[in-house]
């Protein structure tokens, strides 16, 4: 049974209050306590702990009704965090404040035909040094540092279960980064879809809600799962790989070694193959996977029927896949991101929502909302840094499972 | 943000208590602190606020290493639970002690082609005069009764909002069936898999873990999830519409108004369709239900090859739903149930996990066991009767959400 304790509580209330102090900058206790709902009692003890710890500091006073009161906020220095995204073609490492802010970044192309792990290890640990290099700072003020790699990952031994698309089993990817990184903090290892999803809990649109799916639509697709505010990691972490549900029976072989799957045909190499089928002789057709994507928005503007007619396909495939996870999990927001979605919203977004009104039930439609996550930078960097966020917590003393 | 409260907190260690007293039928506290993993403290003190409002009382005497210690038990007297499960061709009331032993039942015949609001609460309302009947008491002595129909139903508000089988929109269900029963309670309204899901999680094949489903095969069919012990009830109580998730896009037309759902292929009338496609002149294409399904039975039994072909159609259409499940969700557990199910069990289980396992990703096909679900009766009465000893329990004084 999961019975929760009375630490459980002391860490959601952690949660609540630091994320509070993150979304307003700037808040008294009273402040704090009106907007968590938590008592007046609790937000007191929660920031004279954060206070101790050296993560939340009194930067000025106010005055509620006659009574003066200290306007309380993160104490940005000095530790810094770093999120790590790391794709088939690219490693992106971005350096943030304790608040989140994102304050440098620094990508290196990692070569896609090359599925080393001393490969991928080695362009992760020129993306950190490149982004340490720019933020002028030495690696003893990193306090956190989060990588996402695609696949399935278990953050609790640091192994590449399996990632599809370097055909990886069972890596040892922590023991390699942290040997190569030489930074004084571990490595948090996990999956972009839980990057995303924790990143758009603490950052997205609004406050957590009833239940809440991420999508993320890349060279790879998946999504994230939240329900009550809490991550859904599933029971081996590998929770939301709806790319791997399946669109069209005995369809198009899939990386994973299926068929039909969604990804095979919303996926960005999926997306190629429908162009493919539509027209051979396409000068899209053999481009690189971004280069692709920017000759797709380059026809869609330019009114190309071809390209019009693969929006319309990939669109389609989307709705059904997404009207799938409206009437099984009946979320009330739908926030879609990734790298394929970010060049293609202005085109995809109208469509879709019409799309998915069609393969959804009404009632499960009625409730929910189709949205682009709107976070300023990569989702999948600021997530990585929300767990390396818990990792300082954790060496404050403070254990807290951030979601 | 969903904080948790110091009194969710209380309501969970009185669930986890009493789940537990209901399992092993007596315990001592220091039982029930181990088996809860809940201090002894907070142990006491639920038994405490038990034993006053009359739900628990002392049954004997025990002694653990020389201290004696008092053996406790749900206290079953006088007050009795109905849970009822109505479907489209019968509703069925049971009566429960309690502590959620099977007493009596008792079933009346539902006209399937009569969708009157006004017809379905009289069969109801018979249903549980009959089982009253049968167990020789007084509707007083009801302390609470569920009822569980079809289709997206609101709890809190006792409207059926949508039963695409009977075409209701917006029935004020809850007002109908007060008025007609004529006890001294309200009646808690649901939808059958949110009552199989509970059932799992009180009386099911052990504990709750870290994700579970509960797949409902007859008429229609859905799944129910629990994630950490809870029940996921989605937005609006809609969550768990796996039938209606798309298996062939364009396919069969569903009741739900798509076309090529999960239900229109493995649920009975979609299995009554296979069997005229695969064999027009077959002698169980025009019975009635539950009597096609006794002969699909007698006909596997016999070794009739058109119905072993519908018997593969129908657990390859199954498997690729359950492999979207299983990567959307990576469940621990899925556990089958329905009167489908009931009848074709010894044929399912083998071919269906096979096929499963053909349609998961291999990590998360690794930790998922598919096992019917193992309670004695019908798990939805027993679900309803879970959903109405949580009213006695509000009653009292003491409320709570039981999942």
């Amino acid at each position: 049974m999961s019975t929760r304790s009375a630490s459980d509580i002391r860490n959601e209330s952690r949660f609540a209050v630091l994320r509070q102090l993150l979304t307003s900058g700037m808040a008294t206790r009273q402040q704090l306590a009106v907007a968590t709902t938590l008592s007046t009692a609790t937000v007191a003890n929660v920031v004279a702990e954060l206070q101790d710890a050296g993560l939340v500091h009194v930067v000025g006073k106010g005055a509620s009704v006659g009574r003066p009161s200290s306007k309380l906020a993160i104490n940005n220095e000095p530790l810094r965090l770093i999120g790590v995204d790391v794709a088939e073609t690219y490693a992106t490492a971005a350096l943030y404040s304790l608040s989140l802010e994102h304050l440098h970044e620094h990508t290196e192309p990692l070569d896609d035909t090359d599925n080393q792990p001393a490969t991928v290890v080695a362009g992760v640990a020129a993306a950190v040094r490149g982004v340490l290099a720019a933020a002028e700072i030495s690696p003893d003020r990193v306090g956190g540092i989060g990588i996402s790699v695609p696949g399935q990952v278990m953050p609790g031994t640091g192994v590449s279960v399996f990632a599809p698309n370097w055909d990886w089993h069972q890596v040892n990817l922590r023991d390699q980064l942290e040997a190569k990184l030489d930074l004084d903090v571990g490595v948090h290892l996990d999956n972009p879809l839980k990057a995303v999803t924790v990143a758009a809990l603490w950052l997205g649109n609004g406050p957590a809600t009833d239940t809440m799916v991420v999508v993320n639509l890349g060279t790879g697709v998946g999504v994230g799962i939240a329900i009550a505010g809490r991550l859904v990691r599933g029971t081996c972490n590998n929770a939301g790989e709806w790319g791997h549900t399946t669109l069209v029976q005995d369809g198009r072989p899939c990386r994973c070694g299926r068929r039909g799957c969604v990804e095979a045909y919303v996926g960005v190499p999926g997306m190629q193959l429908t162009l493919a089928e539509l027209a051979p002789d396409h000068s899209a057709v053999a481009l690189h996977q971004d280069e692709f994507i920017a000759a797709v928005a380059g026809g869609l503007d330019a009114a190309d029927p071809i390209m019009a007619e693969l929006l319309d396909r990939t669109c389609a495939s989307l709705a059904y896949g997404l009207g799938d996870v409206v009437n099984l999990l009946n979320p009330d927001r739908i926030m879609l991101c990734g790298w394929m979605f970010g060049a293609l919203r202005t085109w995809i977004m109208p469509r879709l929502t019409d799309l998915v009104a069609a393969q959804a039930l009404e009632a499960s439609l009625d409730v929910v909302s189709l949205q682009p996550l709107e976070i300023g930078r990569n989702p999948v960097t600021a997530g990585m840094a929300i767990f390396a966020l818990e990792d300082v917590l954790a060496r404050r003393g403070l254990p807290s499972r951030v979601v």
